[in-house]
Formats: C-alpha cells, sequence, structure tokens
C-alpha cells in the first residue's frame, strides 16, 4: 500500500487507529476454545467488529509462535481474511526482526511474499545492511524501532554520544538517509508524548507508529498535539484494551465500542489540527 | 542444558563448533525436492552426519518462516529430531527476538517451552524488559547481541558516550547485572578479533557465540586466541561453508567432512591452549 493510499483511508474513516491482534489463548473467550482455530476465530470476530473505526491491524508474532506451526498458520489464516476482505486495511506484522544480509533477505520475503503483510517491524542494533534488504520490496514499508514504549527503553536508546546525541536520534537520523517516508516509519512509544514532538519536528513527512496507548498508560490527545503533521503521520496502536474489553460471548462488540469511542476521540483531534 | 554439561561435550568431542541449520529451498540438493519435507529431510542428513564434530546447532529461524507455517513445522521437526536422538547437543534458535515484557514472555515460551530450545538469540535494543523474561526460564540461556559480524555492526553498535565507552561494551556491562555466566552469553562476530579479545577480558567466564568463521571470512586461530577462556568459553558458528560444501548427492558426506576439518582445527587450538 503507498503512502496517499493511507492517507486516504485515514481522511475517510476519520481514524488513525491500528488494532493488535496479540491474541493470546488463556485470553479468548471459552465459548470460542471449541472451535477448530479458535486464535482465527477470535481475530476474525474482532476484525469484522471493528473494522470500520480502524485504519490498521498489527498482530505481534510472539502471540502466534508460542502456539508453533499452528500459530503460524492461525497467523497466515488472519493476514489472509484481511487481504481478502479488507484490502483497504493496512496490515503491520509487528516482529522486530533484523539480521545479516542474506536473512534479513529471508525475513522480508516471510513476510512481504509468504504472508503478505504491507509493513514488518524491524530493531535497529544490527545496522543498515540488516534494514536495506526489507527496503527492496516495493510497495512495501519498514517500520523501524525508534524510541519504544516500554521501561527498558531508557537502557539504550537513550544512551548518548560526546555532543548529547542519543541513540534513538542517531537511528532516526541514518535511516532516513536509507529510505523516503514512501518506505519507511518509525515506532515512537505514546510514553514519551515530549520526545515525540522533537522527533515529529526532525522528520516532519514521515509516519510513526505510536503504540503504548491504553494499557501502557500513553495519552491520545499528548501524542495527537505531538506528533501530528498535515496528513496525519501517525498511526496509534492499540490492542489489549480493545481485544479484551470483554472475555465473554459480548466480546467483539465491546470490542467494537472501544474502537469506535478511541476513533470518535481522533475524529476530534483531526477536525482541531485541521486535516479533516 | 546447564554449563557444566556444555563444557563436558565440548571436552569430550574436542570441538566447539557450532553449525547453523540456515536452511533454502532453493538451495537443497535436487534429489530431495521430491521428499514431503526436504527441509527436514536436509537437515537431518546434515545433524546425522556431522553430530560426532559439533556441540551445537543453530537453526535460524528467517530460514524457516520463509516457507510460513509448512516452514515452521519443519523447524519444529528439527528440534524434535535432536531433542530425541541428540539430547547432548545444545540448540541455539537464532532469531534475535525481544519485546516488551509480556510480548517477551511469549517469546520466551515459543522457543523454550513449544520448541524446547536450549537457547535464543535476543536483540538489546528495547532494554532489561525486554531480556529479562526469557531469563526467568531455569536450565535455558540468552544469547545477547553484542558485537554482530556484519558490516552494519559499526553504524550503532561503535556509537560512543561522551568517555568513549561503545554501545556495545555498555549492553554488555549492563547485561552481565541481569543474569550471570550460567544463563547468558554474547554474540560477538569472528570478523572482530581485537574487540574479542577485550571483550574476553571484560567478561573472563562468559561464554561467546562467533558467527562469521568461513563463509563471512572470519579466522579460527585469530578467534581462538582472542576468545577462549579455561572453559572454552567459546561457540563458533559455521553455516553455508559447512552445509552448502556440496549440492550433489553427495552433500551429508561433504558436510562431514567440512566439519570434521573444523573440529580437527579446534582440537589444536584446545590442546594449545591446556583446555584439553
Amino acid at each position: 500500500m503507498n503512502r496517499n493510499t493511507l492517507v486516504e483511508q485515514i481522511k475517510a474513516k476519520k481514524s488513525f487507529l491500528c488494532v493488535g491482534l496479540d491474541t493470546e489463548k488463556t485470553r479468548i473467550p471459552k465459548h470460542l476454545l471449541n472451535d477448530p482455530d479458535p486464535v482465527f476465530s477470535f481475530n476474525k470476530a474482532i476484525i469484522d467488529a471493528t473494522a470500520d473505526f480502524v485504519v490498521a491491524y498489527k498482530p505481534n508474532t510472539a502471540f502466534y509462535e508460542v502456539n508453533g506451526s499452528e500459530g503460524w498458520l492461525s497467523l497466515e489464516k488472519t493476514i489472509d481474511y484481511l487481504n481478502k476482505n479488507y484490502p483497504d486495511i493496512f496490515i503491520i506484522a509487528d516482529a522486530k526482526r533484523g539480521d545479516i544480509g542474506n536473512t534479513s533477505t529471508n525475513y522480508a520475503r516471510a513476510f512481504f511474499e509468504t504472508l503478505n503483510v504491507d509493513a514488518v517491524t524491524v530493531a535497529p542494533y544490527m545496522g543498515h545492511d540488516s534494514v536495506q534488504p526489507f527496503l527492496a520490496f516495493s510497495g512495501k514499508w519498514v517500520v523501524l524501532l525508534a524510541l519504544t514504549s516500554n521501561s527498558g527503553s531508557s537502557d539504550f536508546q537513550y544512551f548518548a554520544d560526546k555532543g548529547g546525541e542519543t541513540l534513538y536520534k542517531t537511528v532516526i537520523q541514518r535511516a532516513v538517509s536509507w529510505a523516503g517516508p514512501d518506505q519507511l516509519m518509525f515506532v515512537v512509544g505514546a510514553t514519551h508524548p515530549e520526545e515525540l514532538a522533537a522527533i515529529r519536528a526532525l522528520i516532519p513527512d514521515y509516519f510513526l507508529l505510536v503504540p503504548g496507548v491504553g494499557a501502557q498508560g500513553g495519552d491520545l490527545t499528548a501524542v495527537s498535539k505531538a506528533g501530528l503533521n498535515s496528513q496525519c503521520g501517525l498511526i496509534v496502536n492499540s490492542s489489549r484494551a480493545i481485544i479484551y474489553a470483554s472475555d465473554g460471548v459480548d466480546f467483539a462488540e465491546k470490542a467494537a465500542l472501544e474502537s469506535q469511542k478511541i476513533q470518535q476521540q481522533m475524529l476530534l483531534e483531526l477536525t482541531t489540527a485541521g486535516i479533516i
């Protein structure tokens, strides 16, 4: 999916919400557990209930790999269902991969060809030749980790050189020389609104994927103020607060209500910012 | 597997060789392609031919994920085959994972419980709470990326603070406060022998996993001189130079010869260093 299509989606749906499909078997409503593939049944119901309010879905591979090859099959079925039924919705594999060149090429093929998602999250530690193989796929996106939402982000991402420049800013500055805003986004956690504003100033045109709203405590208004650009430029993710809004038979209905609630806030933010 | 068992294996086999099972369908000998699972058939033959000369196998997940859920099944069958037939051999999932706490816990369960490997490689960018969930599994190991073998290692791993301390050293110094040498190893590429010596001086007791010998150009004697400690303390990986030593019907035989050749060099290094 190209950037224009993504921006059009955002304006049409008045939403920049991404729902994280971090589906855990232990948290699936009991009535689904007798289905042949409870994880896929759950995802399908969540997708159908929330699709009107979201522009992206983001399955995290950990929650599929924990179920082994069966889990990977649930992931394939989920992506396939999205591609067939919701071709306009952006799909991000949250995989945080990154390896030496030939290996990264195989990861890129795994996600962009075999699974067929639009974007994959990549960890920057191994440098340019671990990221560039992902950028060789036209129409596909790298979402590079910059400043993550967890407390461990303070361990190395704020590591600063003698001029006071932090590692996460150095990652951003180096990476924008590898790809433009039509191929590259950055992960910036909602738990760092001040840094988000500084990052927006540094890279006005790039999309930012912002996790950490909801269960992790980030605030949507603060994120919007700090991060919106003239084309929106934000994809804000919420996972647990939406998909586990209820553990009963009404789980999909409650997920729809939660995502609609966030979409309504986003409509307000987009209007205030003059984007729609 | 605990450290003593690993060290006993090294002394018994007079080898610290790890074979990387980076099996690509396009490089599998043609006569195997009609097997129901050519990747598993290839791995099984390579394992049976080389097991006498190696102490560890290291499948890299990229080469399995590229084949989707079928690929993940080939990986499961390979690990299962190793656990059943070669219970004394150390198994490293080269996955370079790392995510926020709850997600890393699911990755740890995926690799240590569902797949049942001994160790998993982890990327440090997201800090302590992305690594610690892996350390909660007793008898299992984290192999943390420190200084990788690729050219991109120079992009961020050498990023230095005002005192001149590099990121990769900071990663090591921070990580040794999270776990001791019975649970934690570090990846240090064979392409950096000088830094390897300095790292050995910094952490005399920790095992180092050293990729980059063979196809990537690293030198075994230089690595041994720089990295051996009194208990060996090294696991040196070779992938392509061994598993693709021949693309004919003699591929397993040639892989055995290549791994034996390296084992013979290792015997010499271990003897010279007075370890055996």
